[in-house]
């Protein structure tokens, strides 16, 4: 289907000023605002209830909803809105946003479906002619084919899918990007279990704003400390490995799944958003250009996203090892290019911590599987280590604590500051099973921020958002992943990979 | 540590009779009760509360504890107590354990650990010396370094570990054996979000009745529809072989997760269990031998044996497609062979229905990474998807119906039916992200019956825990992941590999 469409002429992504009336906006009207609960219309008007500037909801057939004035239509507003949500189908469409351009309004969502995702020509052209209108007019266009979006800083939910709330907590928040909507739904509802997500941006078609663009405005956005990415194709890759350098000058790692990988996800993506979706060496070279961190299992991306908002912090702490947003800038041309520093000596590999033997060996075993090092620590750390273990626990990597680690958490923490002081190790993975105190867990984070080593949590219990989790994923420094594969992938992809390799291990 | 164990001498699984006292117990004595409910003893005797039948404590500090009267020693018990439950310091189980001998018990459970695990001698020697009062005292010991084991048909719940509760709901019971106490106990958890579990059988150490064992027992018992198994090393692999092939011959699958397969992995179990580990080849070999389903990531275990306990029930009705557990006996030597069956000439693929043209892509994916052909449907399978879809829908595999699934779920029917009843597919993987009405669930699961074809939904929220789950769970057709590469891997790996394999695709 992708062949019929022209590629659009090449651009950076849009910049602040271009974005700021869709994301940031100070009024919004809601055209096809409906009584009725269940439709889009109606979902979209309860979504956007909370947003704290004039919300205009548009129906001629009412003339109040929801307790707000309704107006007949976007040129009767009384004034002209930063940003129109279409919730009327796709028939409709080219009218309505053809008055809102009339009436000066600087951005659309357009929620239909029935553009080229079909793969027929009418689709296709009415398609083409909602980017001709963001074009010519200047005027922002979501959509079509999309859910919506949300941006907690802006108060803004203009969307009909249902985004789980969030506290936003400063050093973790989370940008989440989705191409897909239905997908970015399921992904925002990691902040049920504490994740603190600040936006959920949402691209469908993306016959003018991708996912690239919605990238670079995180990149600059104050309220967002990690970016997760799930997208199938872009009309220009480029414009997203320009995001992505933005992301890393700002400091602001990027997680990305990436759709479409196989020749059937491929074929099924023409299908869908219809946008080109590259081969697997196109996304690797991406990656490795934009400094961003690839994520096979969709279902690890967002405690990947989280991992590296917290690793960025101690990153930015100043750690010795380089993580994946530490992307140089370039040298100007006039100055000489530092020298390149030498190799590390000595490599630094994972340290591994349990209160039981089986979740240590599967630990271990997982850690290899990802090309992981876990070296056995220094004399020193193993003499450390045995003043603290029962006879019967292992003072080596992996450490068990055995069951004693129930009876005497004081144990636990002199073990963890054991391992991350020995600079054998770069990392500390706990495979962890239960909810533990509130100062315990404070302890093990203050010791992640002394060694400026990321601590990495693997919750061994199939009681998947049991109690204690949230308060592991609001710690500052320490990483919770439900599956110790995806904590030990997310390790491997981030930049702490070539230290922690096993591959360039001395000996191994 | 292990070679300086002497391997005990091979032997088949114990049988019925062998473990009725320890695993069906009438009467239960726990030496070491106490009244601190943190300590090992208190712990344990809360767990053992809920026992049906007698229940002696006994410890020479109290008269009486939670209400029942507590007896100074083994040797004052009013009766030969079929099962005795240790939770007592290593130093003193040597003693208790032949107090319980001569007062006639058939089984003993010891928490301690301080044994072979420790890889010092005298650890060794007291564990030898279990082995010998096992094997000389027709006693059956589960143990030392475990946390004790949990039967709910029997009511019996002999641990110091919080297993969760259970819905027992006939054909989809699962019971669960682990050497490793904590692991067991996390995983025991899935129960809490709807699976049903019969059993949690630890070993710990395995100095007598190992999980060889277990798994002949849950083979035989009438309560249990699958096996779920993590372990990390036997001293007899035949055992487990011959455990396997009885479990097939009585129609239950074996999920199985192997610790231990990285070099650190099974250095760090000779640390734990001290049990021999073997290579991955000869893990290989054993899951080929006994119709095992092998499991990589740990936190697939669960969810893989309730899916094979469906898929089991669907074979059991007449389904066309072999399952793992269909592992044909022996022919008698006096019988000729049958005939080789012809290989079939076309083979089903993987069909996967989604509400959202990115999970979907996701879902073939992940089923290219784990070998599963995902062919296009027949004609007459497109033109009735094509009817029952929206323009923009995609008859198709993957097939698409757009958002329209939350307005009209009769369409998600009618093409679920049209892909089952297509001979080009064995299965139906639906990317799933919210609760939906029990009547439909129930009618999917009835299309799964009717086509006898598994059906696999793919939680793409990460409400992990979230609501409809449970229901879903209760189905007897239709299997729960909560992630796509789990849900492909399961398929791939149970006994449709063959049948689903892009490699005898034809023309793939």
């Amino acid at each position: 289907m992708t062949a019929m469409l022209d590629p659009p002429a090449a651009r950076g992504p849009y910049g602040r000023a271009d974005l700021q009336r869709l994301l940031a906006p100070r009024s919004v009207a809601l055209v096809g605002a409906s009584a009725n609960p269940a439709s889009l219309g109606g979902r979209t008007l309860a979504n956007l209830a909370s947003f704290p500037g004039p919300l205009y909801p548009v129906n001629e057939r009412h003339a109040e909803l929801a307790g707000r004035r309704c107006y007949p239509s976007v040129a009767a507003l009384p004034e002209a809105p930063d940003l129109v949500v279409l919730a009327v189908p796709a028939a409709a469409v080219a009218g309505v946003a053809a008055q809102a351009a009339a009436r000066g309004a600087g951005a659309l969502v357009v929620l239909a479906s029935g553009y080229a995702e079909t793969g027929e020509a009418a689709g296709q052209a009415a398609q083409a002619a909602l980017a001709e209108l963001a074009r010519t007019r200047g005027l922002r266009v979501v959509g079509p084919n999309c859910v919506g979006l949300a941006s907690r800083p802006a108060g803004l939910h203009a969307a009909f899918a249902e985004f789980s709330p969030s506290v936003l907590a400063a050093g973790r928040r989370i940008g989440l990007v989705s191409q897909s909507g239905a997908l970015g739904m399921g992904l925002s509802h990691a902040a049920e279990h504490g994740l603190s997500i600040s936006h959920v941006l949402t691209c469908g078609n993306s016959c003018d704003v991708d996912v690239a663009d919605c990238v670079a405005w995180l990149a600059e956005d104050p309220d967002c400390d990690a970016i997760a990415l799930a997208f199938e194709g872009l009309a220009d890759a480029g414009r997203l490995a320009q995001a992505a350098r933005l992301a890393a000058q700002h400091g602001k790692p990027i997680a990305a799944c990436k759709l479409g990988q196989s020749a059937a996800g491929r074929a099924a993506a023409a299908f869908h958003s219809a946008c080109p979706t590259g081969t697997p060496a196109d996304w690797q070279a991406l990656c490795a250009d934009g400094g961003i961190v690839p994520v096979t299992r969709i279902e690890a991306l967002m405690d990947t996203a989280a991992f590296l908002a917290k690793a960025q912090r101690l990153h930015a702490a100043g750690a010795q090892t380089p993580l994946a947003a530490d992307v140089p800038a370039p040298p100007a041309a006039d100055v000489p290019a530092p020298p390149v520093p030498a190799p590390p000596v000595t490599v630094p590999g994972l340290a591994v911590l349990s209160g039981s033997g089986g979740t240590g060996i599967l630990a271990v075993d997982a850690a290899e599987r990802h090309g992981l090092a876990t070296p056995q620590p220094a004399e020193a750390t193993v003499a450390c280590l045995r003043a603290l273990l029962p006879p019967f626990g292992a003072p080596r990597n992996p450490c068990d604590l055995t069951a004693q680690v129930s009876r005497d958490p004081a144990s636990l923490l002199g073990c963890a500051e054991a391992l991350l002081a020995d600079p054998c190790f770069g990392a500390l993975l706990l495979p962890w099973g239960r909810a533990q105190p509130l100062a315990l867990l404070a302890s093990l984070d203050a010791l992640a921020a002394r060694y400026r080593k990321p601590l990495l949590l693997a919750w061994m219990s199939q009681r998947l958002d049991g109690p204690g989790l949230a308060a592991i994923s609001a710690l500052l420094h320490t990483a919770l992943f439900r599956s110790l594969d995806d904590a030990c992938a997310a390790l491997a992809a981030s930049g702490l990979r070539g230290a922690l390799s096993t591959r360039e291990m001395p000996g191994a």
